[in-house]
């Protein structure tokens, strides 16, 4: 940590908001273990976690430290950084890996104690919520509980649950869920499955430097041309890393969406009722910047999806040089497009005007 | 076919050329239809060409159609489309679904065919040579062949063969034969293999709206991180599809690459002797916006690439709307970059102004 914190508050006309921060309870780091030294283990998990839990390099000893602080110290990193709030979510793969009954309570338990930490913290972070889509009836109603109860402010979705993605109708009381109760769903990456990953896994790609941006721009993708945005109009998606790319695809997704919807390709690929591919990503979706503290890109994604669909994130504990946020801070950028990037956006999507209910806060 | 050609010359002070244009022989529709027929096919050439061969939809029909003709016709439908001159090579996925003998004589007789058609018509065919990396020695000698004996200009290579990539020395003649005759390997999509495209075939997401850039994608970034191109610094690869997206990738690249080698995780992700991918990107890469008739990507890819490394392509037949280049025509863009990207950049990648040895042009 620096000697000089950088300065938090209002005094460059925002105020800094991290929309994609990562959390990582204790129970979950022993189911974990567990599943570690199972037969069979997901080879996407294995890799994934098998490194941060075992690494002893420097990098993954300290987000696995941080990952399991929802106190003090991350209080302390946040403020070494400049960030003024932390939207936190449950780490990846989250309950996704697990059996059902583990899923259910692993969702509970660390919905319970992020809650607990918002209300011990309500200045500095907010909270998003896990649930078990192994079981779509119960995952709804732990949203609701999260939400309508603990006060939680979305939903945090950590992509494939062995292999299912959202765009099967079985999982569709999620997204009814998250629509009527008007909270976002950020997708966040999980590794790709496992009859996925095998060609990116053999040559190290299957992480956070390429197959994780293939998962989710693919489930993201999948969700749209299924359909499931005409059955749920309202319900708004957080992508992050760039929106996995796709804002760079538009024109490529939506003249080949056209043209394979036309020739009656795929079952799988009906017309849709907005027709194009990014009517969707710019109604229905809103892009932070996770993993990509590059002006560039988010210039050219605020073009494409307009300014007040583009929001920060800092990634903490996986991506998080101190020097991070004043370096965006001389983005060239008039100063209401840098608000809405880094503060009136997320205030917007995650509802932090108004009041929290539920008890604790 | 529109009754008013558009202009083609240099009164708007550049030539058109075309770089990512394909055909196919006669002999590879044949080869093609009798391995739909055998049991096991691969799942992405079965989605892919069972598709383009067998739809009656009209726009695989014009594909299919114009595919094999590299005459008159082609030449009506350039002069329709205001195209001078295109840059042909085989259509994917090439030689490389064939077993070891058949992809041989295709690629020798694809070459021969091709560059007597580029014979007659020099003006307005440059031609890229097909090789079947089933043998790479004989892949390296045929391209040694197309390129000294034929007058080609560039390797075409339809990525994986079978799930192997160009990252895996047994392919390395081939990288070593390129960058000996100076030209370059355009390495174009093709489905992704049997162990990865489940997911996106199941949603039709397998071809050219996602899975071809997932695919080609990965292959680039297999061979910078593999450290090919240390070994062949001179090499120059050229991407289509606007680069299947990696200049927009290219801070998280770098990061996560760098993380990642520093973290030991994978023996397949050694240190790069230039060190960072973007690096390898900027200095052994061509992008070209096949796919992609976007002014802000184009912009994008120029600003992050260089406007010397960013060029020109239609991919006719398969997406050639005939008022393409004149909506780039009006790209706001200052003329000497219009002419790196629809001329000169081509001129010097493809060696055009030199003139084709070889005794046919």
């Amino acid at each position: 940590m620096p000697e000089t914190p950088v300065e938090t508050g209002g005094q460059r006309g925002y105020l800094r908001i991290a929309t994609e921060e990562a959390f990582a309870t204790t129970e979950q780091i022993a189911l974990y273990r567990e599943l570690l030294e199972e037969p069979g283990v997901d080879p996407g998990f294995q890799s994934l976690m098998g490194f941060y839990i075992n690494s002893t390099a420097e990098r993954p000893r300290f987000i696995f430290e941080n990952l399991q602080d929802l106190g003090d110290r991350r209080i302390a990193e946040m403020d070494a950084r400049g960030i003024d709030r932390q939207v936190i979510g449950i780490t990846a793969p989250g309950t996704h890996v697990l059996d059902r009954d583990r899923a259910v309570a692993l969702a509970r338990n660390a919905n319970d104690e992020l809650a607990a930490a918002c209300s011990t913290h309500p200045d500095r972070f907010t909270g998003m919520a896990a649930c078990a889509p192994q079981d779509p009836l119960q995952a709804a109603a732990e949203i609701d509980r999260a939400v309508s109860e603990l006060g939680l402010r979305a939903v945090v979705y950590n992509s494939h649950v062995q292999g299912e993605y959202l765009d099967d109708q079985r999982f569709w009381p999620i997204l009814e869920a998250a629509e009527a109760l008007d909270v976002p769903i950020y997708l966040h990456p999980n590794t790709p499955p496992a009859d996925m990953i095998q060609p990116m896994l053999r040559a190290g790609l299957d992480g956070a430097i390429f197959g994780f941006g293939v998962e989710t721009g693919m489930h993201a993708l999948r969700i749209i041309t299924s359909g499931a945005l005409d059955r749920f109009p309202r319900l708004q998606i957080i992508l992050g890393h760039m929106g996995e790319a796709l804002p760079f695809w538009l024109y490529r997704l939506d003249y080949m969406h056209q043209a394979t919807v036309k020739s009656g390709r795929y079952e799988a690929m009906r017309p849709l009722r907005r027709g194009a591919v990014s009517e969707y990503l710019r109604e229905n979706f809103i892009i932070t910047n996770s993993g990509v503290a590059w002006p560039d890109a988010i210039d050219f994604t605020q073009r494409v999806m307009g300014v007040e669909r583009v929001m920060y994130a800092m990634d903490f504990p996986y991506q998080c040089p101190v020097e991070e946020v004043e370096e965006l801070d001389r983005m060239d950028m008039p100063l209401d497009a840098k608000r809405a990037f880094f503060q009136t956006n997320a205030e917007r999507v995650f509802g932090l005007a108004q009041p929290v209910d539920g008890g604790r806060a």
